[in-house]
């Protein structure tokens, strides 16, 4: 009668490349093999690799994000089948928790090289910098950014269930579209790409089907989420997915142990493999019933509570660095703000160079 | 020995036109003479009049919201000389208190008619609408949105102290620059102009020299700070502005009963004519000392709060309703995921018109 | 159709003594007659004194204090007639506001005199003392305890419906019993007694008969609430009253700035005279359907929030200071806390004779 | 350089008994053995039994309750020497994470029989009875208590440091005479009492000396702390004891999913094994320095919110069941408020025999 441990519906294994693992996929696609089923109403853990699938090491030179393959990035854990979910339903996921693994407890943050991912500041640091944060309960703290620590609100970066095949090739469309009539000079969306996939247990012409077919993970996408990166997704939260497939195809993956309310550096968070503990329900009709068109987020109760005057405010005006003013451009001013803040924080001994940081953070 | 009544340093007269008012000013410039003195360390009460001026009324047509006159908004009390104030300083302003007037318990929220001011979704709500909001202490609700009501954050949206001459004409070099450069379908900015302005006691030449000089109200900008519109701004809440002019020629206004995390019309706040009760001190030779760029905030601590499931999130993708995607747009996924919250809350009665209201509510 | 201020249903007089005003009364009865009228669903301000009428100064002087006359204390503002209420009722109170009057921004804490009141900790501190606190907006800050200064939670000490004969009947029973198999030396209950009773506008044989009856207004009771000095009764909270008799007969008073987790002074709180803003409703018939046996409170959302690090806890052990352990001893307990509390305060400076200070405080 | 997993510095065996155990013990003694070291400034997990030591059964019986052994509680882990603390030091114990055992999610919370414990209201409620609650990351629900599940707030209920040989002498000193001058019909206090003693590795003559000298573990004293039961002491909270012995013999236990506000049945939380991370630290000299005359306590940062509106307020008045007034008695007033709640959950099914739950609880 007693219960037993919660399953673990999904395992990992750290030291095996993540594209060995058949558990793991790197694509959003109707046909990757189910990796596991979940009925709806058990507590369950899956257990997920890092966002880079275990490239970035745990020492002090950022060689590794340097020559980091983004080609074999955002490896997910799934897809599930959820028992009893089909096309039309709402997936409602409730996480319970979500810890480190005992035998890994660091995550990292990372500035990315202007030539291999680089990031929204990426003019102005344009050399990779890494931070390895230690993890110690509920708090980290890192010995490249010195008296700094703070409590982490863990949350999974992408949660989704997969495309039908009629969402995935509007994706298709749309992405193709925005890179045909690009002027921009930078990559603006990463089409369906062969090369490096990894579909979980499919090979052969299913596998290649896949790689010719799946969408990018970097990405979000209103018709199911994914990629959404939200900090207060943490313990207690629920979120609403819509399901598209039979069998929802539900997957997760690319852990975070905090994040900024912004992406300042191309890896904005504490980034870590580990365990998260999830609790399914199902609104059977519910895309129609709530005329669903995205997914729905309802944070939980345990967010850290930091009281009056521990959190500075700068505001973001639309003027650049060349004293030139911008009609309402939210990202020079995103951008200006930073640089405001630096100078602020440099007063304190911190180099510019540090600031992969996150936004709220307090002193030891 | 014992204290008096907080001294009033400002009053307006809710009655009489707002340009006929000798203590309101609807420009920045230095030269705008004092409207009354504050001594550091002193709580002072400073009253001021809607952001309208009230030419909103309260009943149950938006006539008057379209046919506002726009040339005659962003009234500010003051500026006051506070003393000891010094160019390089930094004015700390704590804010201790926001009230409405006894005698006038409501405000208002608007929609601005697509050919008079707009807004950011002009385009789908391109007709003038207006919702009065009756306050009862902490809360408001209103005749015209059913079923809504909730305790405000009130604040000033506009803190600032004068420019000095050069600041004055940086101002009008970068903003003659937008203009010059312009390949928009839209004002986007709005140059010094002489019509309706008021300078306050000033007559004559002085008078004629501010109107050809004086900055707009709309903007902020980052030397000074001025129209925010940070919604956390409120009771208990901490401001540090540089100070650029003997007396720091500090001036408030654009009172606010709420306001949301963003401004979807033009009117993005309940706003309302009031009483702030300030207190304010000085950090000497600040702006060097902290290498200040611009203002920085701390909110006070008596922000309303909510509890778990008590707030939904819809996340934004830069996706357009004509399905086409574009990169990193936060414009398009702000306003598409508005219209995500508009047909989510239709469900429970709401028209679009009525969405107005600030963005964090809840049920009565 | 524009509304104009909330109307005020009780105005006092703060230089009048208390028992001149008509509208206040300092004992429960059923037949003190009404002071006004208000309507369900209507906001209404109601003024009231501090709970001494008046009689402590903003002065230096603690002489007030302990020639204070306690028969002549707590008048309550009221009874008001709730239209439709009826015995059997429940009345929601919800409080919008509460604040102190613009010409009176100050307050007052007081040790009592062990002859005159006394308190919790007369045998160890049996000196009158007084602190006078300075009112800025949300903030206090007293001359006479420096370095401390904090948001008050606004609330009234004292709210009630009128009982029923049968009810006031039973507590002159049940308060009669205690003083007559009272063994400690000390008073444990006043009756009721004519002397220096105030009934609003009775006279006459009406005013001797609610002298001769009418219950004291120190202590709270279960059929009806009356003095709680729960803390957390602020804005936007809501309170459950019983309704004994035709209109409910509703008081008033006894307003803090501020008041403790308990009371280790006679007069735990900061004392104001203020103004509080109602809006009454009534559950008809609820005491059956609740089967409610004494009021119920639910706080509101604007309670300071202070975070984390900022509030120390002491244990309490029910050892006194003589080494001598007591069973279970909740009083031993918390005097021997509020003793080690001192020690650590003194540590700043403070002496015990300032402890008269509320529980949560925060440094300037 | 990478760090490994956080050292476990005590594992306990979940199905051996207690006594069995080495680094167990069921005494405070300054001469039990050093079960483990742990280093200033070290992250360490310590692994606890439940507070009866495994008695209570995952089951739906509560005969285990009613026959539970009380002679065998309160095993704690430890004592630790933590290195290079002396007498008059201050340990500063930071609790980073407490979690339950993967592998025993679940945890009871019961009643104890009128003759085998008691507690608050066996009165009322003379029979033993018991829950079992499932935990799920961080939320806990009863197959026991229908439609009730919350957040739990997860602390150890014991924690401190051993007593020097003089204050382990007062203790029995005071205790002694406790007893000795009792005129109580119930136990007051438990002597040092050989039978069942758990003193580690101690065997012969020391386990025997022991014996003869422990102090009990079920009350708190104001020496070291102890048995103190606080509910928010938490991941992130801070602990401050003093140290008495060299290497300051530091025990924990007692672990707890979530406790009230009071203790109404013996067993007022909801009782647990689990895994406890600590970091520790030490203020040299601090006894002296700080005056601490007993533990000082700091929240932590992540207690869970429940927003306004989720949280009932009942008020306690010393009348007792019967209608006799008792005079300012906590005691009397807290059982009868108990007795209210009852009445008011009753409403929604509940029974009486239910109510072992904690205080703060929102439904599902």
């Amino acid at each position: 009668m007693a219960p037993g441990p919660i399953r673990t519906a999904l395992k990992v294994d750290l030291d095996k490349p993540a594209h060995e693992q058949e558990y793991l996929h790197n694509r959003w696609h109707p046909d990757i093999p189910f990796a596991a089923k979940i009925v709806p109403g058990e507590a369950v853990k899956v257990e997920c690799i890092d966002w880079t699938g275990g490239q970035i090491k745990n020492d002090d030179s950022a060689d590794d994000v340097k020559n980091c393959d983004l080609s074999r990035v955002h490896y997910l854990s799934g897809p599930f089948e959820i028992e009893g979910a089909e096309p039309g339903d709402i997936l409602v996921v409730e996480i319970q928790d979500v810890q480190p693994f005992d035998e890994r407890p660091w995550g990292f943050t990372a500035v990315f090289d202007k030539k291999n991912g680089g990031g929204f500041l990426d003019e102005h640091y344009p050399q990779a910098a890494k931070a390895i944060w230690d993890f110690e309960g509920i708090f980290c703290s890192s010995r490249h950014i010195p008296h700094v620590r703070f409590p982490g609100l863990i949350h999974p970066g992408i949660m989704g269930c997969a495309p039908s095949p009629e969402i995935l090739a509007e994706w298709t469309r749309r992405e193709s579209e925005l890179v045909e009539f690009n002027t921009l000079d930078r990559v603006v969306a990463n089409l369906p790409e062969p090369k490096n996939i990894h579909a979980g247990t499919a090979t052969g012409d299913l596998k290649a089907k896949i790689g010719a077919e799946g969408a990018r993970t970097i990405p979000g996408r209103p018709e199911h989420g994914g990629n959404c990166d939200i900090k207060n997704l943490s313990r207690g939260s629920k979120t609403y997915l819509p399901v598209h497939v039979p069998g929802a195809k539900f997957s997760v993956g690319d852990l975070h142990f905090s994040q900024g309310d912004g992406e300042i550096s191309f890896c904005g968070a504490i980034e870590m493999a580990g365990i998260i503990t999830f609790k399914f329900s199902l609104m059977k009709g519910g895309i129609e019933n709530l005329d669903m068109k995205s997914p729905i987020f309802i944070p939980g109760p345990v967010e850290p509570q930091f009281g009056p005057g521990r959190m500075l405010t700068f505001e973001g005006f639309s003027v650049d660095e060349n004293g030139k003013q911008h009609y309402m451009d939210v990202t020079v001013a995103y951008r200006q703000t930073c640089f405001r803040v630096f100078e602020y924080l440099k007063r304190y001994g911190y180099s510019g160079g540090e600031f992969s940081l996150p936004a709220s953070f307090y002193k030891k």
